[in-house]
């Protein structure tokens, strides 16, 4: 790691703790620079604003996941704890990522498109992630199943789909602070999937 | 049925006909005056504008279909077989609803609310309709299953997240024009899913 990256580092990890706790709309480019203790002008080398860095923390909390989750697929002897531990990990990367994004409804447009390429890519990295598990639960003999690939997409599709269905209420209005009873909701039934799924794919 | 009746099954007709090839946007209250071979002022008399016919012609949709599905579940002899039927025909129904709602944006906005409680109602409907079925399959040992209700409201979750994640691309900029493609791929989902659901609810 050189200087630079260094420097971009140190910038995320300050900036993600005030989104978290503050939120886009209500966080500076002056506060982010305090933080650091870096000039303005030096922060704006780095980030031309502070919708940039708001998409770099989503990004990395991103990469974060999806290294974490190779790991844990790694450790697991089976693909049927794998797909689990997925489950549970996204969850709580949706967690952060609703933490990051208290955002107001005039920002929420700024940024939408932009999300929304972040939100595509991410989506090929899921499918191919659940793919590798499917693959190695027919290997194991553990599923019986032949197009891996579409199974994989409607897994994801439908964890998408129940966020997209359980948060609409909210998100439409630009409000990205879901209620606690909401998130658990989904979360039950984002487990109850899991295991609805899996015993669908069963080799008995 | 008396007169009154009989004039508003004569509007409704005539409207989803209209709908079905205009839309909202591009359908006038002087036509379907002149479809039914009424004086405006005597349409009036039994809507007050466009946007209430097609609320009724909605809802008149959705009677139909819990209609139809509740004699087809009555012919069929296994759960699983119901529960497919429903799928099938679930699907035939959401066509005809893209098809009455060729809305342009503004006119999206005006009856998205009173969409939304249609919508609302409808969903319990859908809800009760398949906690039926899957009672049926626990009391003939097709489905193990404890807590039907959250099994039930799952499935159709799971059913509106589909479509709600395949359309939300055209849906957010109020095109209700979903091109083929994308119908196929959400009918592929979710037969697939329903396959997957019954045979994560077998008995084996």
């Amino acid at each position: 790691m050189n200087q630079g990256d260094d420097k971009i580092a140190l910038i995320l990890s300050a900036s993600q703790k005030r989104f978290g706790r503050y939120g886009l709309s209500k966080t500076t480019m002056n506060e982010i620079a305090a933080d650091v203790n870096m000039s303005k002008a030096s922060l704006y080398y780095y980030f031309k604003d502070k919708e940039s860095i708001f998409l770099a923390v989503n990004a990395k909390e991103q990469n974060d996941f999806t290294e974490k989750i190779r790991q844990v697929i790694q450790a697991e002897r089976t693909a049927k704890k794998m797909l689990f531990d997925y489950t549970v990990y996204r969850l709580k990367l949706l967690q952060k990522q609703l933490s990051l994004a208290k955002l107001n409804n005039e920002n929420y447009h700024e940024v939408k498109p932009l999300i929304h390429s972040l939100i595509n890519t991410f989506k090929k990295t899921e499918v191919s992630i659940i793919t590798d598990i499917l693959k190695k639960g027919v290997e194991r003999k553990e599923f019986k199943i032949r197009d891996v690939n579409s199974y994989a997409e409607l897994f994801i599709d439908i964890q998408r789909g129940l966020r997209q269905h359980r948060f609409s209420g909210y998100i439409d209005k630009g409000i990205y602070v879901i209620p606690a009873r909401v998130y658990h909701k989904l979360k039950e039934q984002s487990e109850l999937f899991t295991a609805i799924f899996l015993k669908g794919l069963c080799n008995n």
